[in-house]
Protein backbone atom coordinates (compact mmCIF):
# COMPACT_ATOMS: atom_id res chain seq x y z
CA UNK A 1 0.00 0.00 0.00
CA UNK A 2 1.15 3.76 -0.60
CA UNK A 3 1.69 5.98 2.17
CA UNK A 4 -0.51 8.99 1.82
CA UNK A 5 -2.91 10.30 4.67
CA UNK A 6 -5.48 11.92 1.87
CA UNK A 7 -6.33 10.73 -1.41
CA UNK A 8 -7.87 13.57 -3.37
CA UNK A 9 -10.01 13.38 -6.56
CA UNK A 10 -11.11 15.92 -9.01
CA UNK A 11 -14.89 16.17 -10.01
CA UNK A 12 -16.04 17.08 -13.30
CA UNK A 13 -14.53 14.73 -15.86
CA UNK A 14 -12.86 12.75 -13.19
CA UNK A 15 -15.64 11.04 -11.33
CA UNK A 16 -18.87 12.55 -13.56
CA UNK A 17 -19.15 13.69 -17.00
CA UNK A 18 -18.72 17.62 -17.13
CA UNK A 19 -17.40 18.69 -20.41
CA UNK A 20 -19.20 16.56 -23.39
CA UNK A 21 -22.24 18.92 -21.72
CA UNK A 22 -20.56 21.99 -22.21
CA UNK A 23 -19.62 20.43 -25.90
CA UNK A 24 -23.53 19.89 -26.94
CA UNK A 25 -24.63 23.45 -25.48
CA UNK A 26 -21.41 25.60 -27.61
CA UNK A 27 -22.67 23.43 -30.55
CA UNK A 28 -26.50 24.59 -29.87
CA UNK A 29 -25.51 27.94 -29.46
CA UNK A 30 -23.31 27.97 -32.94
CA UNK A 31 -25.98 26.31 -34.56
CA UNK A 32 -28.65 29.23 -32.97
CA UNK A 33 -26.00 32.34 -33.51
CA UNK A 34 -24.59 31.35 -37.03
CA UNK A 35 -27.74 32.17 -39.47
CA UNK A 36 -27.28 35.78 -37.18
CA UNK A 37 -23.72 36.40 -37.56
CA UNK A 38 -21.91 38.53 -40.38
CA UNK A 39 -20.23 35.66 -43.12
CA UNK A 40 -16.39 35.50 -42.18
CA UNK A 41 -17.03 34.91 -38.38
CA UNK A 42 -16.45 32.15 -36.66
CA UNK A 43 -19.09 32.03 -33.85
CA UNK A 44 -17.37 29.05 -31.73
CA UNK A 45 -14.32 30.56 -31.62
CA UNK A 46 -15.81 34.00 -30.62
CA UNK A 47 -17.91 32.04 -28.06
CA UNK A 48 -14.05 30.58 -26.38
CA UNK A 49 -12.88 33.96 -26.65
CA UNK A 50 -15.12 35.80 -24.32
CA UNK A 51 -15.29 32.55 -22.29
CA UNK A 52 -11.37 33.65 -21.68
CA UNK A 53 -11.61 37.58 -21.92
CA UNK A 54 -14.19 37.02 -18.94
CA UNK A 55 -12.37 34.38 -16.65
CA UNK A 56 -11.18 36.79 -14.30
CA UNK A 57 -14.39 38.49 -13.67
CA UNK A 58 -16.43 35.61 -13.75
CA UNK A 59 -14.81 32.70 -12.16
CA UNK A 60 -15.49 28.58 -13.45
CA UNK A 61 -18.86 27.61 -14.01
CA UNK A 62 -22.82 27.54 -15.58
CA UNK A 63 -23.23 30.64 -14.79
CA UNK A 64 -20.33 31.94 -16.08
CA UNK A 65 -20.80 30.64 -19.23
CA UNK A 66 -24.18 31.47 -19.53
CA UNK A 67 -23.05 34.89 -19.48
CA UNK A 68 -20.37 34.38 -21.86
CA UNK A 69 -23.11 33.12 -24.02
CA UNK A 70 -25.47 36.29 -23.82
CA UNK A 71 -22.26 38.58 -24.07
CA UNK A 72 -20.77 36.10 -27.29
CA UNK A 73 -24.46 36.00 -29.08
CA UNK A 74 -24.70 39.96 -28.24
CA UNK A 75 -21.14 40.25 -30.29
CA UNK A 76 -21.36 38.56 -33.21
CA UNK A 77 -25.46 39.18 -34.12
CA UNK A 78 -24.96 42.85 -33.03
CA UNK A 79 -28.76 44.20 -32.37
CA UNK A 80 -30.13 41.46 -35.42
CA UNK A 81 -30.32 39.14 -31.82
CA UNK A 82 -34.16 38.50 -30.88
CA UNK A 83 -35.32 37.76 -28.07
CA UNK A 84 -35.97 34.08 -28.53
CA UNK A 85 -31.90 33.39 -28.90
CA UNK A 86 -31.62 35.30 -25.37
CA UNK A 87 -34.22 32.65 -23.94
CA UNK A 88 -32.84 29.84 -25.58
CA UNK A 89 -29.34 30.64 -24.10
CA UNK A 90 -31.52 31.08 -20.75
CA UNK A 91 -32.76 27.00 -21.49
CA UNK A 92 -29.39 25.77 -22.15
CA UNK A 93 -27.97 27.36 -18.80
CA UNK A 94 -30.55 26.09 -16.96
CA UNK A 95 -30.31 23.00 -18.22
CA UNK A 96 -26.35 22.53 -17.54
CA UNK A 97 -27.11 23.72 -14.03
CA UNK A 98 -30.37 21.13 -14.05
CA UNK A 99 -28.91 17.68 -15.76
CA UNK A 100 -28.78 14.85 -13.61
CA UNK A 101 -25.12 13.56 -12.47
CA UNK A 102 -23.93 10.81 -14.73
CA UNK A 103 -20.79 8.82 -13.16
CA UNK A 104 -17.86 7.86 -15.39
CA UNK A 105 -17.60 4.06 -15.69
CA UNK A 106 -16.70 2.22 -12.66
CA UNK A 107 -16.22 5.34 -10.40
CA UNK A 108 -18.64 3.80 -7.66
CA UNK A 109 -16.90 0.72 -7.42
CA UNK A 110 -13.48 2.23 -7.24
CA UNK A 111 -14.40 4.97 -4.97
CA UNK A 112 -15.85 2.41 -2.77
CA UNK A 113 -12.76 0.34 -2.34
CA UNK A 114 -10.20 3.32 -1.92
CA UNK A 115 -12.12 4.74 0.77
CA UNK A 116 -11.92 1.82 2.84
CA UNK A 117 -8.24 2.10 2.70
CA UNK A 118 -8.07 5.95 2.84
CA UNK A 119 -9.44 9.54 4.04
CA UNK A 120 -11.06 10.43 0.73
CA UNK A 121 -11.26 14.75 -0.46
CA UNK A 122 -13.06 16.69 -2.75
CA UNK A 123 -11.91 18.86 -4.92
CA UNK A 124 -13.45 20.74 -7.19
CA UNK A 125 -13.59 24.55 -8.58
CA UNK A 126 -16.76 26.18 -10.41
CA UNK A 127 -20.31 27.55 -8.91
CA UNK A 128 -21.00 26.91 -5.43
CA UNK A 129 -24.30 25.53 -6.24
CA UNK A 130 -24.09 23.78 -9.22
CA UNK A 131 -20.82 21.49 -7.65
CA UNK A 132 -22.68 20.81 -4.20
CA UNK A 133 -25.83 19.83 -6.28
CA UNK A 134 -23.54 17.09 -8.07
CA UNK A 135 -21.53 16.41 -4.82
CA UNK A 136 -24.94 15.59 -2.86
CA UNK A 137 -26.79 14.43 -5.81
CA UNK A 138 -24.14 11.57 -6.89
CA UNK A 139 -24.59 9.22 -4.14
CA UNK A 140 -20.86 9.48 -3.79
CA UNK A 141 -21.01 12.54 -0.86
CA UNK A 142 -20.70 9.96 1.80
CA UNK A 143 -17.15 8.94 0.59
CA UNK A 144 -15.73 12.11 1.29
CA UNK A 145 -14.76 13.86 4.42
CA UNK A 146 -14.15 16.66 3.05
CA UNK A 147 -15.35 18.57 0.14
CA UNK A 148 -13.60 21.74 -0.98
CA UNK A 149 -14.97 24.14 -3.37
CA UNK A 150 -12.42 26.55 -4.47
CA UNK A 151 -11.92 29.17 -7.13
CA UNK A 152 -8.62 28.25 -8.38
CA UNK A 153 -6.67 25.18 -8.38
CA UNK A 154 -3.42 26.85 -8.54
CA UNK A 155 -0.15 26.21 -5.93
CA UNK A 156 -1.29 28.51 -3.23
CA UNK A 157 -5.22 27.12 -3.06
CA UNK A 158 -3.62 23.39 -2.99
CA UNK A 159 -1.43 25.05 -0.20
CA UNK A 160 -3.99 26.46 2.24
CA UNK A 161 -5.88 23.29 1.71
CA UNK A 162 -3.23 20.70 3.24
CA UNK A 163 -2.90 22.99 5.53
CA UNK A 164 -6.43 22.84 6.74
CA UNK A 165 -6.17 19.07 6.13
CA UNK A 166 -3.30 19.22 8.45
CA UNK A 167 -1.40 16.57 5.76
CA UNK A 168 2.02 17.28 4.49
CA UNK A 169 2.48 16.93 0.64
CA UNK A 170 4.47 13.92 0.02
CA UNK A 171 1.40 12.18 2.06
CA UNK A 172 -1.27 13.45 -0.78
CA UNK A 173 -2.19 12.27 -3.88
CA UNK A 174 -4.44 14.16 -5.94
CA UNK A 175 -6.40 12.35 -8.78
CA UNK A 176 -8.06 14.13 -11.59
CA UNK A 177 -7.97 14.89 -15.77
CA UNK A 178 -6.74 18.40 -15.94
CA UNK A 179 -2.82 18.76 -15.82
CA UNK A 180 -3.30 22.21 -15.37
CA UNK A 181 -5.16 21.81 -12.63
CA UNK A 182 -4.81 19.11 -11.11
CA UNK A 183 -1.30 17.64 -11.71
CA UNK A 184 1.55 20.30 -12.10
CA UNK A 185 0.34 22.17 -8.84
CA UNK A 186 0.36 19.47 -6.93
CA UNK A 187 3.43 18.39 -8.07
CA UNK A 188 5.15 21.76 -7.55
CA UNK A 189 3.74 21.73 -4.28
CA UNK A 190 6.16 18.46 -3.66
CA UNK A 191 2.76 16.02 -3.85
CA UNK A 192 2.04 13.39 -5.97
CA UNK A 193 -0.38 13.63 -8.80
CA UNK A 194 -2.34 10.93 -11.00
CA UNK A 195 -3.40 12.17 -14.01
CA UNK A 196 -6.78 9.64 -15.67
CA UNK A 197 -7.32 11.98 -18.93
CA UNK A 198 -10.99 12.19 -20.53
CA UNK A 199 -12.34 12.26 -23.83
CA UNK A 200 -12.51 16.08 -24.09
CA UNK A 201 -10.54 19.04 -22.80
CA UNK A 202 -11.77 22.34 -22.28
CA UNK A 203 -9.46 25.45 -24.27
CA UNK A 204 -8.85 26.93 -21.04
CA UNK A 205 -7.45 23.88 -19.21
CA UNK A 206 -4.82 23.03 -21.79
CA UNK A 207 -1.32 22.69 -21.61
CA UNK A 208 1.32 22.06 -23.47
CA UNK A 209 3.79 19.64 -21.61
CA UNK A 210 3.17 16.69 -19.72
CA UNK A 211 4.88 16.54 -16.40
CA UNK A 212 7.52 13.61 -15.62
CA UNK A 213 9.05 12.51 -12.41
CA UNK A 214 8.69 9.94 -9.86
CA UNK A 215 5.37 11.57 -8.08
CA UNK A 216 3.69 11.90 -11.42
CA UNK A 217 1.72 8.71 -13.12
CA UNK A 218 -0.70 8.45 -15.38
CA UNK A 219 -3.24 5.69 -15.61
CA UNK A 220 -5.86 5.02 -18.57
CA UNK A 221 -8.86 4.93 -16.17
CA UNK A 222 -9.82 5.17 -12.86
CA UNK A 223 -10.33 1.34 -12.62
CA UNK A 224 -6.30 1.00 -12.75
CA UNK A 225 -6.48 2.93 -9.44
CA UNK A 226 -7.13 0.68 -6.50
CA UNK A 227 -4.19 -1.71 -7.78
CA UNK A 228 -1.67 1.31 -8.02
CA UNK A 229 -2.48 1.91 -4.78
CA UNK A 230 -1.56 -1.13 -3.79
CA UNK A 231 -5.39 -2.10 -2.61
CA UNK A 232 -5.13 -6.01 -3.19
CA UNK A 233 -8.54 -7.56 -4.64
CA UNK A 234 -10.27 -9.55 -1.63
CA UNK B 1 -13.68 40.25 28.29
CA UNK B 2 -16.39 38.09 26.64
CA UNK B 3 -14.93 34.69 26.62
CA UNK B 4 -14.77 33.26 22.38
CA UNK B 5 -12.72 31.49 20.88
CA UNK B 6 -14.10 32.72 17.46
CA UNK B 7 -15.90 35.93 16.77
CA UNK B 8 -16.60 35.62 12.90
CA UNK B 9 -17.99 38.69 10.62
CA UNK B 10 -20.63 38.53 7.96
CA UNK B 11 -19.36 40.76 4.90
CA UNK B 12 -21.54 42.13 2.41
CA UNK B 13 -23.67 45.27 4.63
CA UNK B 14 -22.15 44.41 7.82
CA UNK B 15 -18.15 45.31 6.83
CA UNK B 16 -18.92 46.91 3.55
CA UNK B 17 -22.09 48.50 1.02
CA UNK B 18 -23.54 45.89 -0.99
CA UNK B 19 -27.43 45.77 -0.82
CA UNK B 20 -27.52 49.15 -1.99
CA UNK B 21 -25.72 48.28 -4.97
CA UNK B 22 -28.82 45.79 -5.92
CA UNK B 23 -31.13 48.24 -4.96
CA UNK B 24 -29.37 51.19 -7.47
CA UNK B 25 -28.92 47.90 -10.25
CA UNK B 26 -32.91 47.24 -9.83
CA UNK B 27 -33.81 51.16 -10.01
CA UNK B 28 -31.39 50.91 -13.54
CA UNK B 29 -33.84 47.89 -14.76
CA UNK B 30 -36.83 48.84 -13.73
CA UNK B 31 -36.39 52.43 -15.82
CA UNK B 32 -35.23 49.84 -18.66
CA UNK B 33 -38.19 47.74 -19.12
CA UNK B 34 -40.89 49.57 -17.79
CA UNK B 35 -41.08 51.32 -21.31
CA UNK B 36 -41.18 47.72 -23.09
CA UNK B 37 -43.94 46.05 -20.20
CA UNK B 38 -47.23 45.88 -20.83
CA UNK B 39 -49.48 48.63 -18.89
CA UNK B 40 -50.64 47.09 -15.48
CA UNK B 41 -46.97 44.89 -14.89
CA UNK B 42 -44.87 45.60 -11.58
CA UNK B 43 -41.58 45.36 -13.14
CA UNK B 44 -39.95 45.35 -9.78
CA UNK B 45 -42.14 43.17 -8.07
CA UNK B 46 -41.54 40.37 -11.42
CA UNK B 47 -37.61 40.96 -10.78
CA UNK B 48 -38.01 40.09 -7.35
CA UNK B 49 -40.20 37.14 -7.92
CA UNK B 50 -37.88 35.81 -10.89
CA UNK B 51 -34.91 36.17 -8.31
CA UNK B 52 -37.17 34.15 -5.49
CA UNK B 53 -37.94 31.48 -7.98
CA UNK B 54 -34.41 31.13 -9.74
CA UNK B 55 -32.66 30.68 -5.94
CA UNK B 56 -32.62 27.38 -5.74
CA UNK B 57 -31.12 26.73 -9.49
CA UNK B 58 -28.72 30.10 -9.48
CA UNK B 59 -27.65 30.18 -5.62
CA UNK B 60 -26.99 33.58 -4.48
CA UNK B 61 -24.39 36.60 -5.34
CA UNK B 62 -24.46 38.44 -8.91
CA UNK B 63 -24.03 36.04 -11.27
CA UNK B 64 -27.26 34.81 -10.09
CA UNK B 65 -28.52 38.11 -10.31
CA UNK B 66 -27.41 38.68 -13.58
CA UNK B 67 -29.06 36.07 -14.93
CA UNK B 68 -32.46 36.55 -13.41
CA UNK B 69 -32.51 40.20 -14.78
CA UNK B 70 -32.13 38.53 -18.35
CA UNK B 71 -35.12 36.11 -17.45
CA UNK B 72 -36.71 38.84 -15.93
CA UNK B 73 -36.51 41.16 -19.14
CA UNK B 74 -38.03 38.18 -21.01
CA UNK B 75 -40.42 37.94 -18.86
CA UNK B 76 -41.67 41.45 -18.82
CA UNK B 77 -41.01 42.60 -22.52
CA UNK B 78 -41.60 39.67 -24.28
CA UNK B 79 -40.49 39.51 -27.93
CA UNK B 80 -40.24 43.38 -27.82
CA UNK B 81 -36.98 43.75 -26.04
CA UNK B 82 -34.25 44.58 -27.84
CA UNK B 83 -30.59 43.39 -27.94
CA UNK B 84 -29.48 46.61 -26.11
CA UNK B 85 -31.26 46.00 -23.41
CA UNK B 86 -29.71 42.98 -22.65
CA UNK B 87 -26.01 44.98 -23.02
CA UNK B 88 -27.40 47.32 -20.50
CA UNK B 89 -28.03 44.26 -18.24
CA UNK B 90 -24.51 42.89 -18.97
CA UNK B 91 -23.14 46.01 -18.19
CA UNK B 92 -25.21 46.29 -14.79
CA UNK B 93 -24.02 42.83 -13.86
CA UNK B 94 -20.10 43.48 -14.45
CA UNK B 95 -20.35 46.88 -12.74
CA UNK B 96 -21.67 44.89 -9.46
CA UNK B 97 -19.20 42.43 -9.86
CA UNK B 98 -16.19 45.17 -10.52
CA UNK B 99 -17.51 47.57 -8.18
CA UNK B 100 -14.77 48.72 -5.64
CA UNK B 101 -15.50 47.78 -2.37
CA UNK B 102 -16.84 50.96 -0.23
CA UNK B 103 -16.11 49.66 3.48
CA UNK B 104 -18.92 50.62 6.35
CA UNK B 105 -17.98 53.37 8.77
CA UNK B 106 -15.55 52.37 11.21
CA UNK B 107 -14.84 48.70 9.70
CA UNK B 108 -10.84 49.43 9.63
CA UNK B 109 -10.46 50.14 13.14
CA UNK B 110 -13.10 48.05 15.04
CA UNK B 111 -11.80 44.74 13.13
CA UNK B 112 -7.59 46.15 13.97
CA UNK B 113 -8.46 46.59 17.30
CA UNK B 114 -10.89 43.27 17.97
CA UNK B 115 -8.03 41.19 15.75
CA UNK B 116 -5.75 41.83 18.78
CA UNK B 117 -7.69 39.58 21.35
CA UNK B 118 -10.07 37.29 19.22
CA UNK B 119 -9.51 35.32 16.44
CA UNK B 120 -11.69 36.59 13.12
CA UNK B 121 -13.36 34.76 10.74
CA UNK B 122 -15.51 35.54 7.77
CA UNK B 123 -18.27 33.68 6.81
CA UNK B 124 -20.26 34.66 3.78
CA UNK B 125 -22.67 33.60 0.77
CA UNK B 126 -22.39 34.40 -2.96
CA UNK B 127 -20.25 33.88 -5.58
CA UNK B 128 -16.84 32.59 -5.03
CA UNK B 129 -14.92 35.30 -7.27
CA UNK B 130 -17.26 38.11 -6.53
CA UNK B 131 -16.60 37.42 -2.58
CA UNK B 132 -13.02 36.59 -3.40
CA UNK B 133 -12.32 39.78 -4.98
CA UNK B 134 -13.88 41.63 -2.36
CA UNK B 135 -12.15 40.40 0.71
CA UNK B 136 -8.73 40.48 -1.03
CA UNK B 137 -9.22 44.54 -2.42
CA UNK B 138 -10.49 45.49 0.99
CA UNK B 139 -7.35 45.30 2.98
CA UNK B 140 -9.14 43.61 5.54
CA UNK B 141 -8.00 39.95 4.78
CA UNK B 142 -4.73 40.16 7.04
CA UNK B 143 -7.25 40.79 10.01
CA UNK B 144 -9.24 37.31 9.17
CA UNK B 145 -7.55 33.49 10.23
CA UNK B 146 -10.27 32.26 8.06
CA UNK B 147 -12.80 33.06 5.51
CA UNK B 148 -15.45 31.03 4.78
CA UNK B 149 -17.49 31.47 1.21
CA UNK B 150 -20.59 29.27 1.86
CA UNK B 151 -23.71 28.51 -0.06
CA UNK B 152 -26.02 29.07 2.37
CA UNK B 153 -25.71 30.04 6.15
CA UNK B 154 -28.47 27.77 7.72
CA UNK B 155 -27.39 25.28 10.83
CA UNK B 156 -25.78 22.43 9.03
CA UNK B 157 -23.05 25.26 7.23
CA UNK B 158 -22.47 26.81 10.69
CA UNK B 159 -21.98 23.49 12.79
CA UNK B 160 -19.56 22.36 9.61
CA UNK B 161 -17.66 25.59 10.34
CA UNK B 162 -18.00 25.04 13.74
CA UNK B 163 -16.24 21.61 13.52
CA UNK B 164 -13.58 22.91 11.22
CA UNK B 165 -12.55 25.63 13.51
CA UNK B 166 -12.44 23.13 16.56
CA UNK B 167 -14.73 25.79 18.05
CA UNK B 168 -17.87 25.21 20.29
CA UNK B 169 -20.73 26.75 20.08
CA UNK B 170 -20.94 28.83 23.28
CA UNK B 171 -17.15 30.06 22.31
CA UNK B 172 -18.75 31.50 19.35
CA UNK B 173 -19.97 34.74 18.60
CA UNK B 174 -21.66 35.65 14.85
CA UNK B 175 -22.00 39.23 13.62
CA UNK B 176 -23.81 40.23 10.83
CA UNK B 177 -27.23 42.49 9.36
CA UNK B 178 -29.21 39.41 8.42
CA UNK B 179 -31.72 37.96 11.31
CA UNK B 180 -32.52 34.72 8.73
CA UNK B 181 -28.42 34.41 8.16
CA UNK B 182 -26.42 35.52 10.12
CA UNK B 183 -28.26 35.46 13.89
CA UNK B 184 -31.81 32.85 13.91
CA UNK B 185 -29.24 29.69 12.54
CA UNK B 186 -26.29 30.90 15.30
CA UNK B 187 -28.76 30.67 17.99
CA UNK B 188 -30.39 27.49 17.40
CA UNK B 189 -26.99 25.91 17.85
CA UNK B 190 -26.12 27.44 20.87
CA UNK B 191 -24.19 30.33 19.39
CA UNK B 192 -24.08 33.38 20.45
CA UNK B 193 -25.25 36.49 18.09
CA UNK B 194 -24.59 40.24 17.86
CA UNK B 195 -27.29 41.91 15.04
CA UNK B 196 -25.88 45.35 13.44
CA UNK B 197 -28.96 46.45 11.46
CA UNK B 198 -27.69 47.78 7.55
CA UNK B 199 -30.40 50.48 6.46
CA UNK B 200 -31.52 48.27 3.09
CA UNK B 201 -32.59 44.36 3.55
CA UNK B 202 -33.24 42.25 0.56
CA UNK B 203 -36.49 40.74 0.02
CA UNK B 204 -35.67 37.71 0.20
CA UNK B 205 -33.73 37.87 3.44
CA UNK B 206 -36.86 39.18 5.44
CA UNK B 207 -38.12 37.71 9.08
CA UNK B 208 -40.81 38.53 10.32
CA UNK B 209 -39.68 37.76 14.46
CA UNK B 210 -36.76 39.48 16.01
CA UNK B 211 -35.06 36.78 17.98
CA UNK B 212 -34.72 37.45 22.11
CA UNK B 213 -32.58 35.74 25.17
CA UNK B 214 -29.14 36.12 26.78
CA UNK B 215 -27.14 34.65 23.74
CA UNK B 216 -28.60 37.47 21.07
CA UNK B 217 -27.70 41.06 21.24
CA UNK B 218 -28.66 44.10 19.36
CA UNK B 219 -25.97 46.76 18.88
CA UNK B 220 -26.57 50.15 16.76
CA UNK B 221 -23.19 50.37 15.13
CA UNK B 222 -19.91 48.27 14.80
CA UNK B 223 -18.40 50.89 16.59
CA UNK B 224 -19.97 49.75 19.60
CA UNK B 225 -18.67 46.09 19.06
CA UNK B 226 -15.14 46.60 21.26
CA UNK B 227 -16.92 47.96 24.42
CA UNK B 228 -19.36 45.22 24.11
CA UNK B 229 -16.79 42.60 23.90
CA UNK B 230 -14.99 43.96 26.30
CA UNK B 231 -12.33 45.60 25.20
CA UNK B 232 -11.14 48.74 26.82
CA UNK B 233 -9.80 51.88 25.19
CA UNK B 234 -6.17 51.89 25.46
Amino acid sequence: MREFDVVAFDADDTLWHSEDGFRAAEERFVRLLTPLAPKGIDVAEALTAMERANLAVYGYGVKAFGLSMIEAAIAVGQDRVPSAVFTEIIDVTRDLLLAPVRLLADVAEVLERVSGHYRLVLITKGDLIHQTRKVRTSGLDHHFHHVEIVLEKDRDTYRQVLDRLAVTPDRFCMIGNSIRSDIQPVLEEGGHAVHVPYPYLWELEKVDVLPTGGRFTELGSLKELPAWLGITAH
